[in-house]
């Protein structure tokens, strides 16, 4: 892989549209050096439109349960889709949390449950062809609480004990539409060392 | 689930912003019934920004080396994230494709592989509280070709085969940074009937 074939540079962006959830930018970049080396290319700089955003978690509540493991799982009416989803607890960081904190707090809030330990697994761009943020990854254990929610006026939030196995067969199909909970559990699947 | 304290009803949309990777709607909406229950909302009608595309695929290229299994995978500079990414071959639909047509249209043109065998994973929405579109996964097998890519102008693309373990290991961290990777491999790690 050589980079200089491969990578643009920006030489200028422009916001075109913005919202509480994040911003529509175009940004105008110029082609990689030695790109000939690809094929016939047109060698000028080309627009591409971007979205910014502020930082996501998402987190993986588990319970021992006495009948098996089960996840926390939340439904949710997902506007995007316009359907039910059964998703792990999620959401968008507030100014000036760091990963650790937005993922209890989005815990705590969609679900009641606290966690004695939360452990990062990783974490990935949702999509770096059009995104410019990150979403991080957590897995909460030793789950306390009373299973009061605390959520936002607009957010309808019911709460789901599932067993781990059949989440982890059952994705990619209904209601496991949600593709960064298949993210996750890609991830919940990499051994860990001292977890 | 209740699933009437937790749908939301649609009453209407506006188109606010259009480019050629999709277009941005703000959706209004009155919220569920006898959500109430939920605790104090404000039970009035709340406008949601959504995201419409058409549907994405992403296809899982395996090959069987005498030194082991591989992926075939595609470096690519992504202008979101604006850094170099390391992932499974994958891009929009043509209007009027099938999924499977997609599927091994994207391999063939950032490859130059073409697959005897493809396989239907799964599906999901790349992020279903703001897109509104599906992104398809697919395993291909039994792979032929010359490797000569036939990229658009704007495409600059390099091949490399990697090692499966090393993949399946490394996610959540640099270069595997592409959440929706880590959606394919989840499915990857799903057990198959003939297959």
């Amino acid at each position: 892989m050589d980079e200089k074939q491969l990578i643009w540079n920006e030489t200028g962006r422009k916001k075109v549209f913005d919202c509480n959830v994040f911003s529509v930018w175009e940004s105008y970049c110029n082609p990689p050096e030695g790109s000939g080396n690809f094929g016939v290319k047109d060698g000028k700089p080309h627009a591409f439109t971007v979205l910014d955003a502020r930082d996501w978690v998402m987190v993986i509540p588990v319970i021992d349960n006495p009948d098996g493991k089960k996840f926390v799982m939340v439904w949710q009416w997902r506007h995007g889709s316009k359907s039910l989803s059964l998703e792990f607890p999620g959401g968008v960081f507030e100014p000036g949390e760091i990963p650790e904190e937005a993922a209890a707090r989005e815990l705590r809030e969609e679900t009641g449950y606290s966690p004695k330990k939360i452990v990062k697994l990783g974490e990935f761009n949702p999509n770096p062809a059009i995104m410019s943020n990150k979403i991080h990854f957590f897995l909460a254990e030793g789950l306390v609480g009373d299973g009061r929610q605390s959520l936002d006026d607009d957010e309808y939030v019911d709460v789901a004990l599932i067993d781990t196995n059949e989440v982890l067969q059952g994705i990619g199909k209904e209601p496991y539409i949600h593709a960064l909970m298949g993210t996750a559990l890609a991830l919940y699947r990499v051994p860990r060392v001292n977890v």
